[in-house]
């Protein structure tokens, strides 16, 4: 019924390979590959166009597969693989028994449309791990964010491991990525302030008030924010500290910054 | 100088490799091994007994060796390895050349000892991964707790990784660790209310009042937490999320929970 591959030697399925490994090729074709149910769903639902399932028969049922496809418009290519060829290809192994490829956005700046008049947005500049992006996704997603905002990011933010770690967050916020300076500028067009988090800050996170348009903004753990940063920011934020390291996880500093503003906010309603 | 191994092969060596990987064999040994000089003086600080030095010539100098056994009241026994040997046995690979073997404590609940009256702590059930213990320890030490407490852990507290993770704050954050039901009843003994974090729960956590002796008590990712706690809890708090898949990282959440603690009784001062 669907074409079917059972040789892990298939040119298509070294070229999917490729395509969980290199960002470059992502980006050079436009698509990205997703694994699992939940994931492709939030894919689907975030307007992503679906090109292509790949999955193993043994795994995924016939009626799975019927309640996937039924909604959608265009009719994607569907490919049938032997467990044995599937769980090489899958980075969870024998859990789900499906893989899709969707086509990729341009994540830029003016893709970000914002609903509210005072949004709250998340910037994080350089984060190093995929787990972290993925943290910080699932904050924004929970937190209901407005937008996140990647500066100079080290990979694709459709690498597979953020796809993962962020449980398929990555589709349900509006994301866009720039550089340092780029991303300064579009929220100063935007009349939103920028509330950098430094180390050397003085003013307590918790004394700031966050109610108007609002973009938080993160640094890496190694070395913090670029300079222009705390240079065009509104206040620079502090999370004081009183242990003996005083080095918090990225993730963990944004998720605190984030629902103090949150909180602040719903005390206004 | 001092004992010199270049063989991957030896006794020794192999034995170092075992305790980094068996969990069983540091609990039965009573010892555990530290990867780096920030961690090590860490330990040392926390006042863990200093068993055994292992370095590599090459990359950790005379000097520092100096420095490092120069405020010791007992000498431990020191061995240096080839950069070869080393390499393989270190996880960071070459960065700084220093492990160390450090004597356990027992981390028994009655080994807590509350400097304030009211202490602030957390209880974290079961977590799954390393990275997580160790962002948990990290935000634990930044906010100054009185004291973390591990339920039911599924690895002992000083795996490799969790140290690593947590930069070393496993040492500098009192810790224990015990069953549920001990864990309860400890907290029942010294009058300090529990906080249980619990999805179905109606309370917002930002609507609690943390002013007193108090745990906060979260629960795995992926089935939340044993009934007995939210049984036994003062209030059941939630984070209220609003996105398509509310599902925060467990040390995301720990983090935004002791935070506004923190926020609530620096109000107080």
């Amino acid at each position: 019924m669907y074409k079917q591959i059972s040789s892990s030697q298939n040119k298509e399925i070294k070229h999917l390979h490729q395509l969980q490994e290199k960002s470059r090729l992502r980006r050079k074709e436009g698509v990205f590959l997703v694994e699992g149910v939940r994931e492709t769903l939030l894919a689907l639902k975030g307007d992503f166009k679906l090109k292509k399932i790949i999955f193993c028969e043994e795994l995924f049922s016939a009626e799975k597969m019927e309640e996937l496809i039924s909604n959608l418009n265009e009719k994607p290519e569907i490919t049938a693989l032997s467990s044995e060829v599937y769980e090489k290809l899958a980075y969870r192994g024998s859990t789900e028994g499906l893989l899709t490829l969707f086509e990729s956005k341009e994540l830029n700046l003016d893709s970000l449309k914002f609903k509210s008049e005072t949004p709250l947005l998340l910037v994080a500049e350089a984060p190093e791990k995929p787990g972290n992006i993925g943290a910080l996704l699932r904050t924004a997603d929970a937190a209901g964010l407005d937008g996140v905002i990647i500066a100079n990011p080290k990979t694709d933010l459709f690498n597979p491991n953020i796809i993962r770690s962020s449980v398929g967050c990555v589709f349900t916020t509006p994301i866009a990525t720039g550089t340092t300076e780029e991303i300064i500028d579009f929220l100063k067009i935007k009349n939103i302030k920028i509330y950098a988090a430094a180390l050397q800050a003085s003013r307590e996170y918790t004394k700031t008030d966050y109610s108007g348009a609002s973009a938080i903004v993160v640094g890496t753990e190694a070395t913090g924010l670029e300079e222009s940063w705390l240079e065009n920011s509104e206040e620079n934020i502090i999370i004081p500290m009183g242990g003996e390291i005083d080095s918090m996880n990225v993730s963990v500093a944004a998720g605190i910054l984030i629902f103090e503003a949150r909180r602040q906010r719903s005390l206004q309603h």
